[in-house]
């Protein structure tokens, strides 16, 4: 086992302060030494995006990730054009914002035909592949928990994310391992292992028991059952050396002041990743 | 497609009306015509076991199977060695009250050690094999779904409890697919199609958007998300025609009149099953 004993990787990832505007978050990484954020396009927008970037480099952060592409199936084609068209602009805020990932969660069906939705999801990509690697943005296929499955993404393990990614070059699209949504999987070490070359992001939090809530349930590592610093082992195993976002979706950490979460987070970033 | 035009195949899971004692339930179904009942042990422990029997034989029920053995993985050998009598007597169960098959989830990990949980339960079945096998009870491994991976079960996927199944014969050990559990599989198809003659049960419900609890969450068949129909007929291709299981953990169900339950079920059974 060897632990992390720097902050050389760890990177902010927004939601896990999401009180905090983007300047906010920005100014609280710098205060904290953190040298990595994630950004998500809804705090993005709000601050209006060539703010945006100078908050950041201001700050003297890097952007290990923008948040989120995807939602590709719909109803209809007309409706499917307006999402490939919206994935067109995110590709474009991650490249002017210095992001080489975007990460997408691909969204839900649109009825009760799940294979559908998912060829709808494979087809989106490839629409989206030559667009993104024209602006030296790679498209990063995070597999969400199945609980997710009917309302957020119908990409559910790692292996279908992998084989997805497998259509392409590294440098076009991978996968993002986020240990909240893959730690159950039987399968986890030999798809991490499979995917060597290809993971483009590693996200981290912790499964806390009982869980307070589906999507607001996350916990601080250390707080839940995920065994992290395992998962983070496998992922570098298989080539993975870059930053690690601590990404909680949970009220009562949004409800705590930013700095004291930042701290919180750093402490258990050495003792539990 | 062929539908279900009868009701030759439905069993009322007793979770379904969970305010119903055994004897509510068994008449509940006499009265409504459906010939097949699940048992929940804690309902047969507060009926008394000779009194459950006379229950279910007076009202002219056949058995589906128990609910539930399991709960294998602990901390301490003493403990799993509890655990393990624990599923004997509720062979013992099984066996008495008729009921072909006794339904096992599995249980969680007692610390973060997933992979160490999962070998318990392997070892736990194997220990409980012989002693089943003496009393014409087979083993049922209904995978969880992921959520319950920290609460429940550390068996998730079809394909694990199917690896477990391999190990026995199809007169030993099997596997129970629950929709709820399995629906949003991207290798369901291609795991029930391997799990084939090794299939013991097949339990119904539907998963509702947006999903009100983690736990009594589920929906009655037709109001979510699930292809419960395409699901049945997989099933079916697979070998399977026992009863159907109608298995709803939904608290404003539970509040609902036992009868109009039963009534309801038996319409969506019919149209979307």
């Amino acid at each position: 086992m060897a632990p992390l004993t720097d902050f050389g990787r760890l990177s902010l990832n927004q939601i896990t302060t999401n009180n905090w505007s983007l300047q906010e978050a920005a100014e609280g990484c710098a205060r904290a030494e953190v040298p990595w954020i994630a950004l998500w396009r809804n705090k993005v927008e709000e601050a209006g995006l060539a703010q945006s970037k100078r908050f950041i480099n201001d700050a003297g952060l890097k952007v290990s990730s923008l948040c989120r592409g995807g939602m590709f199936p719909a109803a209809t084609a007309a409706e499917r054009a307006v999402r490939i068209e919206d994935n067109k602009r995110a590709i474009d805020e991650a490249a002017e914002l210095g992001a080489e990932v975007l990460v997408l969660v691909c969204g839900p069906a649109p009825d009760r035909d799940i294979l559908g939705a998912r060829n709808m999801v494979e087809d989106a990509i490839a629409e989206l592949v030559p667009y993104a690697q024209e602006r030296s943005v790679i498209l990063g296929i995070e597999p969400l928990h199945p609980m997710y499955a009917a309302e957020r993404s119908v990409i559910n393990t790692l292996a279908q994310a992998t084989t997805i990614a497998e259509g392409y070059t590294p440098q076009q699209v991978g996968v993002v391992v986020d240990v909240f949504h893959v730690w159950w999987d039987p399968e986890l070490y030999k798809q991490i292992a499979r995917a060597s070359g290809r993971i483009l992001g590693f996200h981290v939090s912790d499964w806390i028991v009982p869980t307070p809530d589906m999507l607001l349930g996350r916990g601080m590592m250390g707080d839940g059952m995920i065994e992290i610093s395992r998962i983070r082992q496998a992922v570098e195993a298989a080539g993975y050396q870059g930053p690690i976002e601590v990404e909680i979706f949970n009220q009562e950490i949004w409800d705590r002041p930013g700095d004291d979460v930042l701290a919180e987070m750093k402490k258990r970033y050495l003792e539990h990743c």
